[in-house]
């Protein structure tokens, strides 16, 4: 069963506010700790760096309203962008491809905190069908279909080597899967009611690298 | 020493190119595996969806030309986007901050098949200090400036908790790194000389549950 949608309602968020809500969410953490009770939007914008009218305009997408003078209680903004980013609620996941960035990620038990349970693994390995990593179960691909009938999963996590990348993400869409979160660095395609988050590491340090090289040259 | 640069020239590559190319390279990488010689750009344009125009400008900034009706050799073209992605080159770094996301990073022998060579961690865990994970040493932080008189590195790795994020960020810079791959979901701020790579697998994570939610609620 899904939880009811957390979201005040259903606008489409802008993809740089949602990029920018997890900032503010860690700096309100943050404030947390350091004792603050409340926190206004000239303060958070000093904190990171950010215009404070555009944090306004971030958070009015959210369900809070700041108080003259005050600004935002702190652990109201916590709970409240939690939320609505998802991070409190429970979204079950399986993976494909055990190999060191699936492996890596199976471990990585911080997705639990920000909403991601991986409750299922699929690798054609023999070696590690029917073991588990980090009490996740790991089974061959071949079961898939039949899992997902008991699993309760609407994404599913790619980990594998390029040249089965859009085959197991077909694969998991034929099975149920809404969303793919494609760590690979191959472009899939989806059916248009099919969500994509691409993440690949490796254009991140492509980039990483280009800016380092860029500013080498130019000291 | 570093190696040469091996970029055609230093003009400064648009962002939305450096984060295509990588599509380019894992296509040719599997056309190649398939036994092709030559691609086009329009053949790249069919398999990834991406205009063929934009692909061939995309490729006007590395060093490669197609031939008429044949298009791009295959080889060549894995050759050229590797080393100008960087990822031929061998680019040292540490890590900040052994947790299960730092020590999933570490495990990950992807990386060093993109670049990426961690060379040591840090973290002021008792228990870590004096173990290696991969082979790759953990020493406590307050060796990092001495350390640094040796290793030859540039890059650092930030997987720490947030509330000691921007701490850690000064104490790197002091030291000598050039760039931050930041994995916080916290916004560090660095002097402009700086390269800061934010990756942020939670603030992708929110991406996709509101996308999801969003689909959900629009069939």
């Amino acid at each position: 069963m899904r939880q009811p949608l957390p979201h005040k309602d259903k606008q489409k968020v802008p993809e740089p506010t949602l990029r920018r809500l997890p900032w503010y969410l860690s700096n309100a953490k943050l404030l947390k700790q350091q004792g603050e009770l409340y926190v206004s939007s000239t303060e958070i914008s000093k904190r990171i760096n950010i215009d404070a009218s555009q944090i306004a305009k971030d958070l009015s997408y959210v369900n809070i309203s700041g108080r003259t003078r005050v600004g935002y209680e702190v652990n109201a903004l916590i709970d409240v962008l939690e939320e609505f980013l998802g991070f409190s609620q429970c979204h079950k996941a399986v993976l494909f491809g055990v190999g060191s960035l699936g492996g890596a990620l199976l471990r990585d038990s911080g997705l639990r905190h920000f909403g991601l349970e991986i409750v299922a693994a699929f690798d054609i390995n023999p070696v590690l069908i029917g073991t588990s990593l980090n009490d996740i179960p790991i089974f061959h691909p071949d079961t898939f279909a039949e899992k997902m009938q008991t699993l309760d999963v609407n994404i599913g996590v790619l980990t594998v080597p390029i040249e089965i990348a859009q085959q197991i993400t077909d694969c998991m869409i034929n099975g149920g899967i809404k969303a793919v979160w494609n760590f690979t660095p191959f472009r899939i395609r989806v059916p248009e009611n099919i969500v994509v988050q691409n993440t690949s590491l490796y254009a991140h340090l492509a980039l990483m690298f280009n800016r380092l090289n860029f500013n080498e040259d130019h000291l």
